[in-house]
């Protein structure tokens, strides 16, 4: 079995020989900068893990990999755009450094390249991954649409946030591993289990990262703390203060919301002091270890060699307890 | 064999049943609201014509029929963005009646509808007609950006021109009638026949098209005439003008090419004349009839019985010869 750098280096080694370098360049050479950009590749590395369980013979499944990689990339090149992000990865976004419409349809275009991706796979399974990364994508934009809206609300529910977090983020997680398995040639139970496995990792990996929005260092997590807390992001720490704030408390906090001008160093370390005594810290941090042994429990269920499920146990722990 | 009546009651009564009734109804009512709005729905009739042509069985052959038309729908809810366009079809676009935002992420998920009806699609031909369906999706996209650029260029040759008209329109109905054939079980020699008959029939829609824009009648034509004038936009009677013309008729056309706030009405007449002058008239009929003899002799050469071919030649012939 391969081991986690060992995938990471195939993943970056098969990405940084993808140049598209066809006419029109300007509808692909947003493309390859979007690609050639970085980022954890931890989608791809999954897909390659999962399979991995079920066969050594891993090469064929690089290239479906890959498409997820570059799915992923497409939805971030649009949601930057909905999102008025200038900066990805430490580097102007695609709409920033040519126009909307150029991210507009090289997005669309790089959609179109991971689906070339998929179609080159040879497997038994080829209906179902595709279906599974078809679904998935259905979901994802699902997510982003959830995530838009509560941006205009006043109030979204714990449950209605873990919802939409799971098709924001967690569903992709989840997706790598089925079609990693599906790929390996595993039955569609285990599919199944790691597919389970993969949600509630991506759940916690994306409470943890609400969690690093707080209480990160800055100069380990990469981007300013608190961002979340400026934007009044309806995050679960939010969700939870809200909830359990009373009296004194959830007058300054709500004043804090809509507090105009304020500093923005001010106001982060006000809503942390209100989360701090309502111990939403910890609330957090026990959700994550709740999703943890439920993804657990998944993959225990899996029925191959307890042994050959190190490397994905190390990984989501990876993932969870990450620091950045 | 259906006749082309038969067919698009098939399909208009299929798409009629689409309404997709799931939540975030925020992110499905503009897929919905576009593809309930009409059109001519030429591509999926030609690919159920085209299935036709090999077999009686054409039902399985609806729901990537209307994936095509899907798509198409799909290009037309970007493009519309990045052109700026306010109507379509009579009714405002999706950009202007929500918002851009929704306009970007609903056209993502429509075109991932658009696939979940090709994943439905039983066929031992199924990898090839995804591949032949992502490939257009591809070049469709390249066209886009090829029309864009040409916005912004001074001069583009006629080459130039056909070969992104070829992208932007004729290559979807080259493949509408390539994966008809192939859901019908064609071998790959006739569906690519048939590919190259659409692809010039496509060619000479899209001229018949920039004609219209000049010589149509507007209330048959359902919009007004002398927009492509208007814009400057380097058509094929254009680019025809500005090679041919001499002398004053060159100063007179790029004077006019030229002019700032000239009033419309005048614009186009001017502009007329000069093409009059210089039979860009009779050059376009010309360059239509070409293209149509090279598609009836792809057609020709298809495998089956010749008198199984009326249906697609009178609507190629419609196409070619329409008025609106």
């Amino acid at each position: 079995m391969f081991n986690r750098i060992e995938l990471q280096k195939k993943v970056n080694d098969f990405i940084s020989n993808v140049q598209i370098g066809r006419e029109p360049f300007s509808l692909y050479d947003p493309i390859n900068y979007t690609l050639q950009s970085g980022g954890k590749r931890v989608r791809p590395v999954l897909v390659l893990m999962a399979c991995n369980l079920f066969t050594d013979d891993i090469e064929h499944a690089i290239k479906p990999a890959v498409g997820l990689e570059i799915f992923h990339n497409f939805t971030l090149l649009h949601d930057d755009i909905m999102d008025h992000a200038d900066i990805r990865r430490g580097n102007p976004t695609v709409h920033k450094k040519w126009s909307e419409n150029t991210a507009i349809l090289s997005g669309d275009a790089m959609f179109i390249q991971a689906y070339e991706y998929f179609l080159d796979c040879q497997s038994p399974n080829f209906r179902d991954i595709l279906k599974a990364f078809n679904q998935t994508a259905r979901e994802v934009c699902e997510g982003q649409q959830y995530d838009m809206e509560f941006e205009e609300r006043d109030h979204v529910t714990e449950q209605e946030y873990l919802r939409m977090i799971e098709l924001k983020t967690s569903v992709l997680i989840a997706a790598a591993l089925k079609i990693g398995a599906l790929l390996g040639g595993s039955n569609k139970k285990d599919a199944d289990l790691l597919y389970d496995f993969g949600r509630n990792i991506g759940l916690a990996f994306q409470l943890q990262d609400d969690f690093l929005d707080v209480y990160g260092e800055t100069e380990v997590f990469g981007k300013k703390i608190g961002g979340d807390i400026v934007a009044n992001k309806k995050t679960f720490m939010l969700i939870k203060a809200k909830e359990l704030a009373r009296d004194e408390d959830l007058k300054i906090l709500n004043d804090l919301l809509n507090a105009k001008n304020m500093e923005r160093e001010t106001k982060v370390d006000s809503v942390k002091k209100i989360y701090n005594k309502l111990n939403i810290h910890n609330l957090v941090k026990l959700r994550i270890e709740e999703l943890n042994q439920l993804a657990l429990d998944s993959l225990a269920k899996v029925s191959i060699e307890e042994n050959k499920k190190s490397e994905l146990k190390k990984l989501a722990e990876n993932l969870i307890h990450r620091i950045n």
